[in-house]
C-alpha cells in the first residue's frame, strides 16, 4: 500500500474537521495507558533520562561542524547536558537549496503522505517529548504532555491539510475553449503551485513545539525545504520532531535536509544571519515583539510572526460569580502565566458585577479571585501542577515587581515548593489594583502570573480599553463576562474590530488560554500581536505562487 | 424576489468557473447588435459625446468641495472638458468611515447581490464606456469595448465569487462538543469575517477599469468602504463604474459613500495623503514600479499592486515559423505595446531557429518579424485599429529613444493616420537588434511599442536571462516557441520558479498578451512585476480577519 493510501483517510478527515470546525483530534490528548500502552509513560521518561549528557544522535545531517547545548531545567535548576549537531548559516542554506530541488518535484499526495507519516512517528515518542518539554519550559506534567504532544501533532496536521487543499484547489490541467462563432479557440492549460523557496522556523522556549510545527508543516507541505531554528532554551522537543520528519524523509528516498536542525546558542545566535540570507523567502515566529516585528520589515519574505499582546478580561455581569472567580483563577495559574492566551489585565466597573444575587464589588471580586488563587497554589495535590516552572529567570524578577506597577496589591508572588522538584523555579501570580490613570503600566504585556485588576467607571470604558488596548498594542485573548445581550453584542463589535476573538462566560473547566485545533483560530492576525494565524488559509497560501502554462490544442 | 435570489445563480456559476477555469464568461465579449441591441453603440457614443465639456452628475457624492477635469482624448489631442466632483482626503475618509459601520453590517449575501446588480448596471453602459475609454486611454474600439467592458466585468466578478466563497468557507456557528470521558464540554461557537478598514483603489491610465475593478469588488465583497482614485488622465471610465455601485447601493437603502469617486488633477494630487491617513487599510495599485514599491512597504497596511515587469519571448523552435512572426508582430503592435502584457525581448539564438524545413536564422526571423509589423500596420483596414494611439506623449519620445539602445536597428518607429481621427497620437514599432552584453538596457520595461531581438548563445542562454530578469526585475507574460520536450520542460522548471506564466507556441488567434478572467491568473504575484494576482485566494482573504467567539452552552 502507498504512503499516501494509508493517510489519505486521515488527511480527508482533517480537511473536513478545518470546515465543520466541530471538536476534532486525530492525537488523542490523554495521556492514558490504554491509549498509549502500559510502558509508554515509563519508557518516555527513561529515554529521556538516557538521553542527558549525551549527543543527540538521532537526526540526519551529516558531518557536524560542532556539537552545541545549553538547555537547563526549570525543575532542577541544572544544565541538560545534551550536545547536538551544529552547522554554520551557509551549510544549512547550501543544503536546503540542494533538498528543495528535489523536494518540489515530489507530487503534492506523496509530501502530504510523508508528513502525516512523521506526525505518526512523533506520537510514538509523545512521552518522550513530554519529558523533554517539562524539562526544558517548566510547563507541568499534563500541559507537556498535551500541548507539545498530541495537540501540537493535531495543529501540525491542521496546517498541513489546510495546505494540501489550497493546493489541490485547481485543477493540474484544463482544457480552454472558447468559441469564437466560426471557430473555437482551444489551449490546453496547467498550473502548478510554486514554492517559495527556504522556509525558517524560529521556536519560543515557552511552546517549542505547538508554536513551531504549524509553520513547519504547512511550509514543508506546499513544497518548501525548511530549517527549524530553535530557541537555544528549548531544543529538545523540536529535535525530536525533526528527527522523525528526516527518518520517514530518508525511508522514502528523499534528502533528510528537507528538513533541518540548527540549534544554536545564547553566546552565538544565528536567528539573524539565517534570516536576512536572501534565500529565505519564509520565516515563521514566535517570541517577543521587537525581534518579531524587525523580522516583519525584512524585504522579500513572507513572514508569518505571534508576538505578544495584552490579554483583558471584561467583567460585567454573572450568574454565578464563585464560579467566574474560580475559572479565571485557574487560567491565571495554569503555567505560571506564561501561555500568550493568559489574562493579564481585568476590567471592573467602580459599581462592581452585576448578579442575580446583587452586586458584588470591586474588592468583594478581588478578595474572591484571590482566594480562588490561594486555594489553588496553596493544594499540593494541584498547585505545583498546574502553575509549573518558570522557563527564564527574569520573569520572576518581573513578577515580583509588578507590585510596584500600581495601587493596592492584593497578593503577593510567592514561590511554592514543588513536591517532586525541590529546586523548582516557581513563582505564585501577583495580583495589583490599578486605575484607568495607570494605563502606560497596564498597556504592555507583563510576562509571567502578573494579574492587574483596573476599575473603570463602568463596563463601555472596560470595552473601550480592551478594545484599543487590542488594537494598539496587540491581543490574542479575551474574556467577558455578562448577562446582557446588548453588552455582549457590543463587546463583539468592539473586538471583532480589533481583531481579537472573545470567549463568553466561560466556567468549569474551559479556559480563556485555550485554543483548539481544527475549530479555534489562534492569533488572527488582525492586531499587533501577531500577522499570522493558525490556521487559516492565508496561513498556507502564502507560501506558493500560483504560475500557469497554456499552450493551442494540437490540430 | 430578493435582490440575492435574482442574483444568487450568476453567482455560484462564477465560483463554479473560478474553480473549474475552463472558458467562461458572464459578459458577452462581442460588441454585437444581437446581443447589446441595434442602438446600443449609437446610443453609446452619443451619451459619451453628450457628456463632453460638462459637469459628470451621475455620482451621489453631496456637496462637492470642487469640480476638476484634466482628461485628453490621444486621438483628438485636446481635452475632453468634463469635470467630477471633488472632495479633500479627510472628507473622503470622514464619509467612508461613516460608511464603513452600516455596511460591514450587511449580510454577504445581501452585499454581493448588490454588486453583481451594479455589474449588471455596468453592462448597460458598456458601449459609452468604450467610448470613454477610447479617449482617454487610446485604445482601439474593440480592446476599449472588451477590456474596459465585458472582460473588466467579469473579472470583477471572479474577484467577488472569490470573496463571497472565501467568506463563506467556515460557518457561522456551530456547536462544538468535547467528550471528556464521564462528561461533555460543549461550546457554542461562531465566527466573523471582519472587514480591515478603508479601501483605496489607484487606478492607472491604460486600463482604468480593467486593473481597478478586481480590487474594488473584492474589497465591496469583504465589507470594506472603497475610495476610488482614478488616473487624472483617465477618469470617466471608473466614474461610470461607481456610478452604477452608488447608484444600486441608494435603491437599496444604504449610504452610497461606502464606494467614493475621489478624481484629482496632475498638480495636485492626493493619492498619497490618502494612501498614508492610517484609517486606510488595503490598497490596490496598478502603475510604475517606484510608486508601487512605496506603496507595498507603508505600515499596518495590505497592498495589492501590479507594477512594470520585461516580458520576454523565448525562440527555440517552431513548426510554422511564419505563423509564429505573423503572431508576434500582432502581439507588439495590439495597443501600441503599452499593455502590461505586452512582450519586450525576444531571445533568439545566433544559431538561429530550429523548424522542420530547416534552420532560420536570428536575421531571416528578424526580417520576417518586421515584414509581419510593417504588413499589419500599413494594411489601413487592420493597423490604426489594431494600434489605437498612443496615452502619453512621452511614451511615443521613448520609443523613439530605444533606436539607441542597441546595435541594428531593424525598424524606426514613426507615426501613422487614422482615418477616423486625422490628429491621433500614433507610434508603429521599433524593432533594435541586442547583444547580452546590453543587459543594462534590455534589463528594463521600456514602455510603449519597443521590441528587442536579443543574440543568445543558445536557448540555456536564452531562458536563463529571461529567468534572471523575471525574478529580479519581474515578468507578467512569456511566451516561447519550441518543439523539444525537454526544452519545453527547462523553460516550465526556470519560469515557474521565477513566478512568471508562460505561452507555449501561440500561433492564430491567441496572443501572449491576452488573459481570461475565471482562467488566466493575471501577474502571479512572486516576482517584483507585482505582488497581487487576479484572483487567487490571496487575493481576497487578506481583505479580512477571522474572528471567533465562544460561550458554554447553557445548561
Amino acid at each position: 500500500m502507498s504512503l499516501f493510501k494509508k493517510h489519505k483517510e486521515t488527511l480527508n478527515k482533517a480537511i473536513d474537521a478545518i470546515h465543520d470546525r466541530a471538536f476534532y483530534a486525530q492525537y488523542p490528548e490523554h495521556p492514558s495507558p490504554k491509549i498509549y500502552g502500559e510502558e509508554a509513560d515509563k519508557d518516555g521518561r527513561e529515554k529521556f533520562q538516557a538521553g542527558l549528557n549525551k549527543k543527540f544522535e538521532d537526526l540526519l545531517q551529516s558531518d557536524p561542524e560542532a556539537w552545541v547545548g545549553q538547555e537547563e531545567s526549570p525543575y532542577l535548576q541544572k544544565p541538560l547536558g545534551i550536545l547536538y549537531p551544529s552547522f554554520s548559516a551557509s551549510t544549512l542554506i547550501s543544503r536546503s537549496k540542494t533538498a528543495w530541488s528535489q523536494w518540489r518535484n515530489v507530487s503534492i499526495d506523496d509530501r502530504a503522505a510523508i508528513l502525516v507519516e512523521s506526525l505518526e512517528g512523533f506520537k510514538t515518542r509523545f512521552f518522550e517529548n513530554a519529558y523533554a518539554t517539562m524539562h526544558t519550559t517548566g510547563q507541568g506534567y499534563m500541559m507537556a504532555f498535551q500541548a507539545s504532544g498530541p495537540h501540537a501533532a493535531d495543529r501540525a496536521l491542521e496546517a498541513l491539510a489546510m495546505g494540501y487543499k489550497e493546493l489541490k484547489r485547481f485543477p493540474e490541467n484544463k482544457l480552454w475553449d472558447k468559441p469564437m462563432g466560426k471557430f473555437n479557440i482551444q489551449l490546453n492549460k496547467s498550473w502548478r503551485a510554486v514554492p517559495k523557496g527556504i522556509s525558517l522556523v524560529v521556536g519560543c522556549s515557552t511552546f517549542p513545539t505547538w508554536n513551531s510545527v504549524p509553520g513547519l508543516y504547512a511550509s514543508l507541505v506546499t513544497g518548501n525545504p525548511c530549517i527549524v531554528k530553535p530557541h537555544p532554551g528549548a531544543i529538545l522537543p523540536m529535535a525530536i520532531v525533526v528527527a522523525e520528519i528526516q527518518k520517514v524523509l530518508k525511508e522514502n528516498g528523499i534528502d533528510p535536509n528537507v528538513c533541518q536542525l540548527a540549534p544554536d546558542t545564547y553566546d552565538k545566535m544565528i536567528t539573524k544571519e539565517l534570516a536576512e540570507d536572501p534565500a529565505v523567502k519564509i520565516i515563521d515566529y514566535t517570541g517577543g515583539s521587537a525581534f518579531g516585528s524587525y523580522l516583519e520589515e525584512l524585504k522579500g519574505k513572507e513572514v508569518f510572526t505571534e508576538k505578544t499582546g495584552v490579554n483583558s478580561i471584561i467583567l460585567d455581569s454573572a450568574i454565578d460569580i464563585d464560579k467566574v472567580a474560580q475559572n479565571l483563577a485557574f487560567s491565571i495559574c495554569l503555567y505560571s502565566g506564561q501561555m500568550c492566551t493568559c489574562p493579564q489585565n481585568f476590567f471592573i466597573p467602580e459599581g462592581g458585577i452585576k448578579t442575580p444575587n446583587g452586586t458584588i464589588s470591586f474588592e468583594e471580586f478581588a478578595q474572591k479571585l484571590v482566594d480562588n488563587i490561594n486555594g489553588l497554589v496553596d493544594n499540593p495535590k494541584a498547585g505545583p501542577f498546574v502553575l509549573g516552572a518558570i522557563q527564564n529567570p527574569n520573569t520572576v524578577a518581573h513578577t515580583e515587581d509588578a507590585k510596584r506597577l500600581g495601587g493596592k496589591v492584593w497578593l503577593q508572588s510567592r514561590s511554592i515548593e514543588n513536591p517532586m522538584f525541590k529546586d523548582a523555579r516557581t513563582a505564585t501570580p501577583v495580583v495589583v489594583e490599578m486605575s484607568t490613570k495607570d494605563k502606560d503600566n497596564f498597556k504592555k504585556e507583563l510576562f509571567g502570573p502578573v494579574v492587574l485588576l483596573i476599575k473603570t467607571s463602568n463596563t463601555e470604558e472596560s470595552i473601550a480599553l480592551a478594545s484599543e488596548l487590542a488594537e494598539n498594542h496587540g491581543a490574542i485573548s479575551c474574556g467577558a463576562y455578562t448577562t446582557d445581550e446588548t453588552t455582549k453584542h457590543a463587546i463583539m463589535d468592539a473586538m471583532s474590530l480589533a481583531a481579537t476573538p472573545v470567549s463568553f462566560n466561560l466556567t468549569g473547566g474551559i479556559y480563556v488560554n485555550q485554543n483548539a485545533g481544527f475549530s479555534d483560530f489562534h492569533v488572527t492576525g488582525g492586531n499587533p500581536s501577531g500577522n499570522a494565524s493558525l490556521t487559516n488559509p492565508e496561513y498556507v497560501i502564502k507560501r506558493f505562487t500560483w504560475v500557469g502554462f497554456r499552450e493551442p490544442v494540437e490540430e
